[in-house]
């Protein structure tokens, strides 16, 4: 059955959009994503990237995973983790998504994105990669899998987290962090950064009960 | 260096936390994540589900990624998208994030979660599994390349992307798709829903200028 009130793409159409039309359709259809700068380093110079890629993949081992396309930007952030097995990940906040968004530009091999922006490193306890200074949630990783998807040969990277740093004041007792007090960024299709405002905390789901409000079914 | 105004969570720490304490904290290191239903059906029986993983895998040809646990609910969602190969994402909507949620109770293998939640199954040209009525973008999908993570055993389903159906009036003549138009909720941690509004869209970025708004660049 046909819904009028929606558009409809078929294969054939898709096919057929302009290429740069077709690339801001589709990294728009898995919704909201998160907003982070990877930080490596080469031992000379730190690099850092937005990467809107960044997923959850298990607590128990922490792991988080990410897509790396080995033909743009990132490549040196892809080449300094194979070299140093190391990165960090620090989440954007909204009050700075333009000095994230300008690392996505292809500087040459010499300037580090932190000396371009004006974004701060960080070094911790020697751990080699750089941090983001004014990141509320940073994250030391440490490369677990790296493997090549077939389907496009696009690079997924999975890394186990070794350890967090958290703006204080904003990890609940249950562990819940507060994004909202973060002023985290989150991002919708290349270019286009959004911030958030909570709508609800829901209780474990049951199948015999209705949904409810965290803390009201205890 | 120590930053005071952070707090420090080592790899020790974590390891020491209470699991569910650490699988909600861990869970929200990634930040916003997008809020999607994935249908599918056995041929008798309709299954729905949140997912929050689903990612860009890449444009040309249009791919997406999402990771499946086997062990939880989604369980049906793998065996149905391994049994007949295909499957559909919906994105969902700030103003049923309850009846999503609900869609995560661990129903017995009799029930739909159509039925259970209140959400409407609509079938598109003899396409198998079920999309989701109420949801403003929605995706016929085929399952491309499933493996399973060596890091932990999830697995990580990449489907194409045959068809789309778009909110008219969503989507700019650049292919950019309007979250907000469409009211898409996002989700922190395991279980709080999120809107997002608009910041900025800003021009691809040149390493020889400053950071500009899209269309202001030209």
């Amino acid at each position: 059955m046909t819904d009028p009130s929606m558009r409809h793409f078929s294969s054939a159409a898709i096919n057929e959009l302009e290429k740069q039309t077709r690339t801001n359709l589709i990294n728009c259809l898995s919704g909201y994503k998160g907003a982070n700068l990877v930080g490596t380093t080469d031992g000379k110079r730190d690099n850092l990237a937005i990467i809107s890629s960044v997923f959850h993949v298990g607590a128990h081992p922490p792991l988080q995973g990410m897509l790396l396309r080995p033909h743009t930007v990132p490549r040196q952030t892809l080449e300094n983790i194979r070299e140093t097995g190391v990165y960090t990940i620090n989440a954007v906040s909204a009050g700075w998504t333009d000095k994230a968004h300008q690392t996505s530009a292809r500087y040459d091999e010499h300037t580090s994105e932190f000396d371009a922006t004006g974004l701060t490193p960080l070094k911790e306890d020697g751990f080699a990669a750089p941090f983001v200074a004014q990141s509320p949630l940073r994250m030391a990783m440490a490369a677990e899998e790296i493997t090549t998807l077939q389907c496009n040969k696009t690079v997924l990277v999975i890394g186990r987290v070794l350890d967090i740093y958290v703006m204080e004041g904003a990890t609940g007792e249950d562990g819940q962090l507060d994004l909202e007090k973060m002023n985290l960024a989150c991002i919708s299709g290349l270019d286009t950064y959004h911030r958030a405002e909570p709508i609800a905390r829901y209780a474990y789901a049951k199948p015999d009960k209705p949904v409810t409000l965290a803390g009201k079914n205890a």
